[in-house]
């Protein structure tokens, strides 16, 4: 049933729209119409999660190679079960051993997989923009989906917490987002602010100055900025914690973890002096007594952790599918 | 056919409540009873294997996550095949490369993985009882699957070992089981050791002094010490090497490779001074040359270690058939 | 309808015996008639992949292990790829972890992985004739499929190579093919030049005079030597460049990559100079600027290199769709 309501979706002109440009390098390459399409999409996708089916069978002629050129078992995981969702093979490339050890280039191991019959690469690369340039050059029956590149984008994360929040709030305009920490080094921060403004909510920033963008680029994006934590988040309506890592905060910042604790931990204290009601969303994995009391990350009913890791599988299963709904079976 | 006589057992009250203690933590979890149907479904699990079949369809819901802690290619490729016979997905995590090595708790990674959809983990840990108290705080549709914690449990390979024992000599009652070797440290032999009394057996246990539970201990699980090895084995029915390690004899007993070998290799020689008709069981991988020479090890008539394999993977079927059984397709 | 084609081929006598040898050492096991049929069964292969299909059902009872302990995600990733396209299962050996690091023999390892039910073993070992050693004492329903042993056998790579030329040329009667490179250290230049004798072309030989074999074994196999690169390809239909090792270059022959470089490299001005219309192969990856320029390699008329990847798939889902006939679902 499921399968028929996603067919009814692809003849969509937003969907047909979103598979005619054939990548997800970023959130700006998407209209808010086709955002909220995509949402639509991971919806349905959810509601099959929910009914644990076997896997589809619509996406089976698809072949998904996972390339992580930095570690994460959470997001190359999120991604391998959703393309199995839906039926596709998942080929996952096991870097350290790989002939780009060899020093191959991406390019060549890209063009290499595609050859073998490999029409998705799930690519992170700690290279700002690689995966928009590798796009440029691919055959047409070929999708690149970003996750994660350098300093500059993940998109399938920017998505899930969009899709995270909206089940909450409904149409995000004009709701106040709180993301607190390393702002300026966290494409997770960067791609949320680009859809977030995009969506109409308004965004504010909360961290140690020298982890924030500068003011020109906060204005362009639209976010203001603001230093006292409890004042941020007073009448947030959701508050992003970011991973902090501790050896930025040391070698940039001469900071431990216990300077960053006291100033910009979120915690139940600091939530009713200040009043707010927001929930909590944080991309995981959450250094425990740092960015969140494990208090306040285990709260089932502020904490959203858990279900944006469930919804980053719909997410990407929607994804994929838009993307995949030019070769089904 | 095969998963017809499945759906037979899992309507009888044996499976049911097998079904529904949700875990396999150890097999003192487990009733004679309930042990019997555990074996009865791993015969027609093994039937299933010998046809060869493609994969099953009725678990094509499941999806399976390997989580070793501990390196065992061996035990991880029995149940992933377990799970794939089955029809089951299976997400292997690569634990070097994983949140785990940036900190993550054990808990954590859990419950990511059980909200992308995962319901089912398989588990082997260095640290003892960590599965029995994981799985107190999962939801009720998630199992645990024990694949080693510590020095405590092995419950899969105590199965294993009773269904293939019972493959030659039917009930077990008063059969005597002579286990060889480092008994302190082996989880492998205190589940078989719960397993075998429980099910009516003898167990004898022969190895360095130094390298046996107290007195107490042993007496309260129901085994003899036979200092002896000739005299051990002479009217047993079945012979239990365990896998020695080497930094172990040396660092806790100053003892070399050839001095356990001189005292506790099983071999030809030896099983014909003390005139034993038993049939060799170990739990892989074999010191060749150490607890077993190359010719016992591969001694068709009476090693029974390629038969522990085979029957590895049709246990580890048949125990996460009888837990999915609330959820097939 | 392909699987419908497949079943017409195994019934044809030269299927029969291709399948009846059981296992795929090294292409001298086969005839020039069998040689054919693989080459036959290829293209059918590369026609289903073309077809972007979901995956075939008739092969889904067989399970194929990876065993590469020589690191090659590029030949690992075409055995999976060909493995699941015809809908087998592959379990992937991760050789640092395995029980190998434990001291455990390969004759243990595959014992261990068949009684689990695998009946495909692909292995990649440093040791010359290993595979041949072992497919004399596995049972009768299991293949090897050698993927590269010490310096002796790369099969697989030699039938892609001559289906690809063969998709050019069609019969390879008197056509010449010169290898380039390191002849002497090369499993690839072996296969081929075994391959190339048996149907009939003729083969070239040029590289630095230490990386040569001996006068006698060039002789034996039929190849004639030229020292003149330019020379050697001025007639040839085909140019073979192999992947050079810096290491061997250095401490075998004191020379540079830029050494090679000046003396072996193909690139346009060369095969301009030497009125040279040779298509050119590389089994990857490449060595950029090394046995190629960029622009050679990446030239759509004259480089085969993409080619020789995607028919690498087809050619080992027609080696194991062939030697798994005797297993249909």
């Amino acid at each position: 049933m499921v399968q028929g309501q996603l067919l009814e979706i692809f003849a969509s002109k937003s969907a047909k729209e979103i598979n005619s440009k054939r990548h997800l390098i970023d959130v700006d390459n998407f209209s808010p119409d086709e955002i909220k399409t995509i949402t639509q999409t991971a919806k349905l996708c959810l509601q099959w999660m929910d009914g644990k089916h076997a896997p589809m069978t619509m996406f089976a002629a698809n072949i998904v190679g996972n390339l992580f050129f930095e570690n994460s078992t959470r997001t190359r995981s999120s991604f391998e079960l959703a393309a199995t969702n839906l039926g596709a093979r998942v080929l996952n490339l096991d870097i350290d051993k790989s002939s780009v050890a060899k020093g191959e280039t991406l390019e060549d191991t890209a063009f290499t997989l595609i050859s073998m019959g490999v029409n998705a690469l799930v690519i992170r690369h700690s290279q700002d923009k690689i995966q928009s340039d590798l796009s440029r050059i691919l055959p047409a029956e070929v999708s690149v989906l970003n996750a994660g590149d350098g300093v500059t984008a993940h998109p399938t994360q920017a998505l899930l917490d969009f899709f995270t929040m909206s089940q909450i709030a409904g149409d995000l305009t004009d709701k106040k987002i709180v993301i607190v920490g390393d702002i300026k080094h966290s494409r997770v921060a960067r791609s949320n602010i680009l859809l977030l403004k995009k969506m109409g909510a308004k965004v504010e920033a909360c961290g140690p100055t020298k982890l924030m963008p500068g003011a020109d680029e906060l204005n362009k994006m639209g976010v203001t900025v603001q230093e006292d934590l409890n004042a941020a988040i007073a009448d947030a309506d959701f508050i992003m914690a970011l991973r902090i890592q501790k050896e930025r905060l040391q070698s940039d910042m001469q900071l431990s973890f216990e300077d960053f604790q006291k100033k910009y931990q979120i915690n139940h204290v600091r939530l009713e002096q200040s009043k707010s009601k927001a929930k909590i969303l944080h991309p995981g994995p959450v250094n425990r007594g740092v960015e969140l009391t494990d208090e306040l990350a285990d709260d089932a009913k502020l904490s959203l952790i858990r279900t944006q890791v469930r919804n980053g599988v719909a997410v990407r299963m929607a994804m994929m599918a838009l993307l995949f709904s030019r070769r089904p079976c």
